[in-house]
């Protein structure tokens, strides 16, 4: 943090000094989400206490299970409940006692059940939380994952800190995300899942995440919001101060039977959210991947001049798919000037290539022809941006060991984008087959490394570069 | 092929007696494209004589070279010609003289040059080949594979064939559906790359697949268009009798400037495209993607009776954003009947699950729960198709052999679309590590082997079945 920046009120979230994670069962067989946390928190870098509290279990893993949290002899400032909506008002009351300071319930059955016995189960446990002074996050949620102070829900969670919050409605889309930033190189500053939202909601941690020095860029999933006005207030001014992206769920009457359903959301008409992103300077995305693409746009592309988009790559049917969807989006792919062409041209030979633009040229292969075909395209007229298409499915397919093959692939790759005088981002193919897959998983960590924009396909690129170049024009216009 | 039908014309082109291979570079470590159509053609299954053609070598990998194609002691039927545009007037020369039927020009640096010297060129080799009475596949592309045959383009190409034609204009999309294809299950009768189209072009190879008996659904990959007349009235022909579906190339000032480039070709405008679409009851689609998404479908998927969907997931999140997608492209996700609700409520727990429709349900987990919910929910009023969203990312991180997973989920899953009273497709989420992936191409291929519609992801699961319906909807009214 910076000297003199003052902590936000709900930061101490984020640092408890234990962790008990109530509701694992003793059977070593039975799977539980107990145990699932437990497992998560052994491996999590949590450096402090963790608690197991078990009815059953006397021991497990080689830590002391406790049937109560009072009967915890430590301060326990943070509670992870997977024990059924049953037994949540006694834990309430033992968290009231113990002196808990959050507690994060898994546990579901509340208001997203649609039953009137779920909905007062929900108002009761609020309030005793609000009496005892205890924070709650959900319930049917995943929590917190924190990778500076070791809060997780998700088995394999980087150690590593990045800039990226998400704020999510939704337990599994927040690990889906975090599984797929992770390939892509999207390291995160906090994720929430904060489920039905019986206290802390939507605002809070918008409000939460603008102050966090931790975080640079917010990405959200949101079914539902509670209070509009101060939800409006909270984008604007997560939006003045960081890049702000959101999926929104519910959009349609199907999907938003299905976000009251998951999340007891009411979830709002599309018209009303698009005029509110508008307003708010918030980026509106489709979906899970647009959320990561987007990440990945913030975190790592430099930003275009302007629309003027070059496009390079191997294969002259690529090349035409790509330039068409690049122009039907709102892109321009202006041809390279006669000068540029003709400099081109020296190095690239005339049979199965072009110069124009899109550029279809075998000089991708060799380190000096890319390196030299960047920089050339990147001084020609018009020429804001430049995207790369390459490939890992070719030549990986008989080697054992598809590093060294990515390794050269990438250092010629990430040369020409230092060297370009453009932002310059890279896309591959989706894979076909598992060594194609392993090739991309050391090309996503090595253009994350070098700090290259990479993209899982040419469309989700050129949509992100579109969202990317039509969010700066609106930020100029305003 | 069936007793009494008529052979078509065109169809001497797949059987060609032996094949000769002209072009290959005698120097040991140079990779050349003769070289590679040799290796290809070696595992191809290709059962006549090969002969490779070399000034330079007198034997390649154990068979003997000739230094041109009049030295070749047997007929030769079939021309590969990898040389560079210099030789090709020789080569046409030769040709005639030894009786050649049919060559395939991958040599480039003809009319897509945009030079004077390369129309020059494509004019006077057409002129030869028609005064002796050669056909052409070209130039500039990568020719023909046929299974049956043994004809082939590319490295582990399926020998399997199956119903499915491609036409297509790039080389390289041809070997990426192919590809891609493979992978989902989808085997081809005829995959033509016709480049150029100097002589033999799109309208030549649409009747022809409307005839072949061997295909029974024809996708295609256009640039541009010859004689539009003969083009409608093929495409006409062609989707009476078959499934016609058609990507094309060039629709934006770009992607036609990247066309001529490409294949000389002139791309036309998008507007006229879509009315001919329209007239000829062709599917139009935006990406090589979707071709492999509507083939699956076609081949796999029963016809939906109306555009009622019911989606079964679990993952309330999950649930949502793919609800909101089915709704947004014109799907409907009516709810339940409240009998089958009570129905489903019976082994579905309340807590964290929805079984209104969308479907969160942990149900999809246990092999009786699938194939139980599959049923009932068929079985609703209103629901014409279903689909079960499934993944193969958890569970499969932690085991050496995927195969017994993906076998076992395969198993319920493929039981459940069996046993239910409309068509089900299945989606799964697209892999993040190797593992995932790994686990992908067992499920593909038990997919396949089920006669089971997968998709990669439910985008593109919706996407394809909308667009069936769709076709269907057309097909009714007219």
């Amino acid at each position: 943090m910076m000297p003199g920046a003052s902590v936000h009120p709900l930061d101490f979230l984020f640092h408890p000094r234990s962790v008990a994670i109530v509701g694992i069962s003793g059977k070593k067989r039975d799977w539980n989400a107990g145990k699932m946390f437990l497992n998560i928190y052994r491996h999590s870098g949590f450096t402090g206490p963790i608690y197991p509290v078990s009815r059953s279990a006397e021991e497990i893993k080689g830590l002391k299970c406790y049937p109560s949290l009072v009967d915890i002899p430590g301060p326990v400032d943070y509670v992870i409940s997977s024990i059924p909506a049953t037994g949540v008002l006694q834990l309430m009351d033992d968290a009231a006692a113990k002196g808990v300071r959050c507690i994060h319930f898994f546990t579901a059955g509340f208001r997203e059940t649609g039953e009137e016995d779920g909905e007062e189960l929900e108002r009761r446990v609020l309030e005793k939380a609000r009496s005892a002074g205890i924070r709650l996050i959900g319930p049917n949620c995943m929590g917190l994952y924190c990778p500076s102070s070791g809060l997780s829900f998700g088995y394999g969670f980087p150690h590593e800190p990045g800039p990226v919050a998400f704020i999510s409605q939704s337990g599994l889309n927040a690990e889906d995300l975090v599984n797929e930033g992770n390939l892509c190189g999207v390291r995160f500053s906090k994720v929430i899942s904060f489920g039905n939202a019986a206290d802390l909601n939507e605002s809070d941690f918008f409000e939460y995440c603008t102050a966090d020095p931790e975080t640079e860029i917010i990405t959200s999933y949101i079914e539902g919001v509670k209070d509009g006005g101060r939800f409006l207030r909270a984008l604007r001014a997560a939006s003045a101060a960081k890049p702000v992206i959101i999926l929104k769920g519910g959009l349609t009457s199907a999907g938003s039977r299905a976000a009251r359903s998951h999340t007891g959301s009411l979830a709002g008409s599309p018209q009303v959210w698009d005029a509110l992103c508008r307003q708010a300077g918030v980026i509106s995305v489709e979906s899970l991947e647009d959320l990561v693409d987007m990440a990945v746009t913030f975190r790592f592309l430099k930003k275009p001049a302007g629309r003027g988009l070059a496009v390079i790559v191997i294969g002259g049917g690529a090349s035409v798919l790509a330039a068409d969807t690049a122009e039907k989006i709102g892109l321009r792919l202006p041809a390279l000037s006669d000068g540029a062409q003709a400099e081109l041209r020296q190095f690239t030979p005339i049979a199965g290539t072009s110069v124009r633009n899109p550029l279809d040229t075998v000089a991708m292969e060799t380190p000096d022809g890319i390196v030299k075909t960047v920089e050339i395209v990147g001084k020609s007229p018009g020429i804001d941006a430049i995207l790369i298409l390459t490939r890992f499915d070719w030549g990986v397919s008989r080697v054992d060991d598809v590093e060294p093959i990515v390794q050269g692939t990438m250092a010629m790759l990430a040369k020409s984008v230092q060297q370009s005088p453009v932002p310059v981002a890279l896309a591959v193919r989706e894979p076909d087959n598992a060594k194609a897959m392993a090739a991309l998983e050391v090309f996503y960590r090595l253009a994350a490394k070098a700090e290259v924009a990479a993209y899982p396909n040419y469309k989700r690129a050129l949509n992100a570069i579109a969202k990317f170049i039509a969010w700066q024009e609106a930020r100029a216009d305003s």
